[in-house]
């Protein structure tokens, strides 16, 4: 989608470590407007399939996913990254290894908020190694839910986790997809 | 406001140690539409205050600040509870205690992305003690910016923080502010 693209070339940071910073519109300052835009390409392509619940992690995915629910007309429901004081007890979990963090940790949703009759579009900033998605996965399919797919902002393509989980069968849409990133510039996989 | 203290009273669950638990419609699953509802409040009732940024802190602050920037059409800053490894070492600090979670943390907002030429309006979804807004108080103030005031979903009229700022001179603005919260119901302090 070029109007990611061009602006991941215009405000964002590459990083020591493969980091591309996006902090000035994503994951610090959101640009409201525009991540809105973006929620509206999620919403043409996934329109037609009958989605009735976004899933995301806290804490960048979830602006993007509000904004991406207000489209789709349906709730957002965000994995939380440790049981906290009032959370129930009777919550689905997966263990999350965070490629940017260098941690791992455990997500959690309520059981309360996935169910059976669910159809479950999960929506993320960054796919890399795709651990998130995985983790987003697990839950969903303990739910009983059927998982539609996931939305990504920006995939680091020469990275694993788009491939293998596209293997597993898994539909993954990113909207900017980037073959390789170096000191002197960013180039992506075209549509 | 209400179409959010209907929504208190339909979905809100009391738990002990004065904590309300509105994981269903903004905490942990989000409305969408109807948040967007409470952004559009918030809008109606800030939109003569030439606001150029909307100020919260994660995680479910997010989501409200981000559909109330639509609204606005402003972008969101959100203040991160820890240092990160791919966030800038230039920032603003504050510490802020918990009262959900009974922790201690550091805020932190990169300088890049509050100026002394914004006008800053501070969203957040609880107002308790006050502590959360006293952190994003003093990071706005460091910048030079100016603190327009803030927008609270749901007040807790019956502790001290929302009298204490008040008395300090800040414009808050609870779209449902609490009387009392006991087993047997909850109250309301009408507008």
């Amino acid at each position: 989608m070029k109007l990611l693209e061009e602006r991941i070339l215009k405000d964002g940071k590459i990083k020591p470590g493969n980091v591309l910073k996006v902090d000035g519109f994503i994951n610090h300052q959101i640009d409201v407007p525009f991540v809105s835009e973006l929620g509206r390409e999620f919403y043409r392509r996934f329109k037609d399939d009958g989605v009735t619940k976004i899933l995301t992690i806290e804490a960048s995915g979830i602006g993007i996913a509000c904004l991406t629910g207000l489209h789709f007309g349906v709730p957002v429901v965000f994995a939380k990254k440790s049981r906290t004081s009032n959370i129930s007890t009777d919550v689905y979990t997966a263990r999350v290894d965070s490629f940017t963090h260098g941690t791992t940790c455990d997500i959690i949703v309520s059981k309360e908020f996935l169910s059976p009759s669910d159809r479950v579009l999960i929506i993320d900033d960054f796919l890399a190694l795709g651990n998130a998605l995985v983790g987003l996965r697990e839950i969903t399919l303990a739910s009983g839910a059927t998982l539609i797919g996931a939305g990504i902002l920006i995939e680091k393509a020469f990275q694993s986790g788009g491939r293998m989980l596209r293997e597993q069968g898994m539909r993954i849409e990113s909207l900017a997809r980037i073959a390789s990133m170096t000191d002197t510039g960013i180039t992506f996989i075209e549509d």
